[in-house]
């Protein structure tokens, strides 16, 4: 991806800031929980959600320093969304490494996703008290929309009747959320008005879509071994996905 | 308990304020992941927590106004763990009611619970912003120590050697954070100072190991069917209850 291309200088310091969280998280006890929480975070992924944070905010004049906590929050939070999710999808590996639920069990990634939700709300108070209230607000609204998402993305599995407008409804919650949550907190952190951030959250949504578009498209299609997932699990498994509802429309 | 029935008006008001509660997640979409949220919420439990946050906020000055939404926070939190923690326990029934991986699934649970954290976080933030920071860091302690605790509790069911000072740190953790909470809360609502609100920490800790060493004790010899749960069960799978530790001692 070009934006990632474009930004290795940030997204190293961004992996540099996670690494210090690791070790910070490493020291703690029991290790039968934080161990399994440093594994999580240890997976390479893009790094995508902190670096949008990092660059709204920037663009908007706020320092790296301001926005790192903020970063790291919502990378844990997606990590806590990885560990339950594949608890749900009961799936073994992720980007090629095994799952939390079978490198340990069930019990432990249930423990390790909501230490990792209480975390992530830890990281992303750390800013200005002025801040804190709009910061809270917009994070909380982002929680439930992902939940209620995810809640969705299960129960189209089991009908064969959903429309393409109910699809981009789910992804809007599911993807979109948390998307449109670090270009909102990337503005909020920016010291953006009320109208700048709200535009800015429809430019996340919009990201959002064209995402899981794409994941969809490479579920179908994917010949790059790094995809990690097999190719039509998700038509087979029932999921529904842009391309399938487009083509039943 | 006395304390309740000394504040049965509190209690009532309580109540109230949760069925309110209930009533506005009963409105939202999509059903398949609020009708289990207001399922638990329905449960008649002894409203403790939400009780301790207005006795303590209410000692110190602050008005029932100011303290309701924390108090349906950490209620609303509380039923989150138990949502969690029976999918770990693989527990069937809870006062007399079905579980919710039991009357849904295994995934409605995980969602059903991650929901009623964020929630729960989503509460106790309603308060006066200036007192927003002291509120966020305080709660957030607490969630990492439960999940610490819980995960503590698990690994000593496997284990033959645990002590009994390691059992009274993991109940500190396990039950006493979310007192030590309840009662710090209630003091920083108050407008207490942090010695105050220290002292107050440490009252809600006693209260968790009175609470705990009480529930072991019930486990043992409970006659009343309201306990709810199998006489001697917890002995029979194992777990470290203080009894036990202090006979072995």
């Amino acid at each position: 991806m070009t934006l990632l291309r474009s930004n290795s200088k940030l997204v190293d310091r961004i992996e540099a800031d996670l690494a210090e969280l690791r070790a910070d998280l490493g020291a703690r006890k029991p290790t039968e929980l934080y161990d399994p929480v440093g594994y999580v975070l240890e997976s390479r992924g893009k790094r995508l959600r902190p670096l949008l944070v990092h660059l709204v905010s920037r663009s908007l004049g706020a320092s790296y320093e301001t926005a790192s906590p903020v970063a790291q929050g919502v990378e844990v939070f997606h990590a806590f969304t990885l560990v339950h999710d594949d608890v749900m999808d009961n799936a073994a590996t992720r980007r090629g490494r095994q799952t939390v639920h079978t490198k340990w069990d069930l019990s432990t990634a249930i423990l390790a996703g909501d230490l990792l939700l209480g975390l992530s709300y830890e990281l992303v108070s750390r800013v200005p008290h002025e801040l804190l209230p709009r910061v809270m607000s917009t994070f909380g609204v982002m929680v439930a929309r992902l939940c209620e998402g995810q809640t969705a993305d299960m129960t189209f599995e089991k009908r064969g009747d959903v429309a393409l407008d109910e699809y981009l409804r789910m992804i809007d919650r599911k993807t979109g959320a948390l998307l449109e949550c670090c270009f909102c907190l990337g503005g909020i952190l920016g010291g953006g008005s009320d109208e700048v951030v709200a535009a800015l959250g429809e430019a996340g949504i919009e990201l959002g879509r064209a995402f899981q578009i794409q994941d969809d498209l490479l579920d179908l299609v994917a010949t790059d071994p790094k995809w990690g997932k097999k190719i039509g699990g998700d038509l087979i498994e029932g999921k529904k996905a842009y391309l399938l509802l487009a083509a039943l429309d």
